[in-house]
C-alpha cells in the first residue's frame, strides 16, 4: 500500500497531526494546502472533505478526517511506533478517552469562552462547564508524567495538542498543572521538528 | 479480567453505549445511576467520571468515560464481535473518522442550533456551519446500508445514536438520506433490546 498523504496547512488543528506524523517518523507525505488560494474549497479537495476543512488524510483510497481519527488512526496503522495501547489493555480505555475527551469537551468549552457564550442548560452540553473540563484536564494529568502514565501516546498528541492550543490563547491558565504538562510535551523533538516544518510551509506558502 | 461495568442512566448519552454492549451480546454488566438522588456527583462516582456525567465504564481498574470512547474501546477489547475493522484495514479510518465525528462536529451544531447561536466566525468552528455538517453526514450514509458499507460497525452506533437524537429532536430533518439510515439502524434486534432495557430501567429509577 502506497505511503499515506497528510493535506496540511500551517495554523489549522493539522498540528497535532503535522506533529503525530514526526512521532511516527515522518511514515505520511505532506501536501500543503493553499488557503490563501482557496484550495481547501476545490473540487477535488472537497471530494476528500466536504466539509472544506485541514487536516485530511488518504491512505489506501479512504478518506479520513477530523485531527484526532487521523491520529487513532494512523497510531493503529503503524503499531511499530508503540503510540496506541494493545488492543486487549484496559489502558487503551483510558487512551480513547482522553482522545475523545479534547474534540469533544476541551475545544467546544474554548470556543464558547472566545465567544463569550454561557450555556444555561450545562447537563446537556457534552463538556458540562468549564469547571467540569479543567477538573477532568487536572485529573487526565495529575500523575503524569503523560496521560497514559510513563508512555507516551497517540492521545498525548491529540490532548496535548487541544491543550497546547487552550493555554497559547488564555482559554486555560499556563499554571500548573498546566504548565508542566505542556512544557513536557514542547520538549519532544517530533514537537519542534513538526514546529519547524510548520515554518518552512509558512514560507512556501507566503504566509509570513 | 472481570467484566467491564457500564454506568448508565436513561435518556443521557448512555444510550449508546447501552446499544453497543446489546451488540457485543452483553458483556458488560449495566450497574443504573439513579441521577435524581444525585447520585452521578456522588464522591464514589467522580472518582470514575470528575465530571459527573453518564455514560462510564470500568474495565481492568481503569475508568473509561465519553460514550464514543467507551464504543471505541470495547469493540476493540472484544475483536470476535467484529464491529470494528482491523488494525491494517484502511476502512479502520472511515471508522474513526465518523466516530469522532459524532461528537466533535454533529453534536456542538445541534447544541448550537437548540440555543439559537450563530457562529460569527465559521473558520474556527470544529464543526464549520450547520449546512457544512448536513453535507458531511450525507456524503458519509450515501452509499449505505452502513457507513462503511454492508459491515455495521461501532461507528455507526456512535454516529447513528447522535443522528437519531438530532433527527427526534428536530436539529436534523426527518428526510432522506437521514430517515432511511436512522431507520435501518432502529430495526436491529440489539437496538430495539436496548430500548426495551431502557424502559425497564426508567420504571426501576421511578423516572416514569
Amino acid at each position: 500500500m502506497a505511503r499515506p498523504v497528510l493535506y496540511h496547512t500551517p495554523k489549522t488543528r493539522g498540528g497535532a497531526t503535522l506533529w503525530m506524523n514526526e512521532e511516527l517518523g515522518g511514515v505520511c507525505d505532506v501536501k500543503l494546502v493553499d488557503m490563501q488560494k482557496g484550495e481547501q474549497k476545490s473540487p477535488d479537495f472537497l471530494k476528500i472533505n466536504p466539509m472544506g476543512k485541514i487536516p485530511a488524510l488518504m491512505h489506501g483510497g479512504v478518506a479520513v478526517t477530523e485531527a484526532a481519527a487521523i491520529c487513532a488512526y494512523l497510531a493503529d496503522a503503524f503499531p511499530q511506533s508503540g503510540l496506541a495501547p494493545a488492543s486487549n489493555d484496559p489502558k487503551r480505555g483510558a487512551y480513547f478517552r482522553w482522545m475523545f475527551f479534547a474534540p469533544a469537551c476541551i475545544e467546544p468549552m474554548m470556543l464558547d469562552k472566545f465567544a463569550n457564550i454561557a450555556r444555561e442548560n450545562t447537563a446537556s452540553v457534552g463538556y458540562g462547564s468549564e469547571a467540569d473540563v479543567l477538573g477532568a484536564v487536572k485529573t487526565a494529568i495529575a500523575e503524569g508524567p503523560f496521560l497514559l502514565g510513563e508512555k507516551f501516546t497517540a492521545a498525548d498528541v491529540v490532548f496535548g495538542s487541544t491543550l497546547n492550543f487552550a493555554v497559547m490563547f488564555g482559554a486555560i491558565e499556563n499554571t500548573e498543572p498546566f504548565a508542566s504538562y505542556t512544557d513536557r510535551l514542547k520538549l519532544r523533538p517530533a514537537f519542534r521538528r513538526s514546529v519547524e516544518k510548520n515554518m518552512e510551509y509558512l514560507q512556501q506558502l507566503g504566509m509570513q
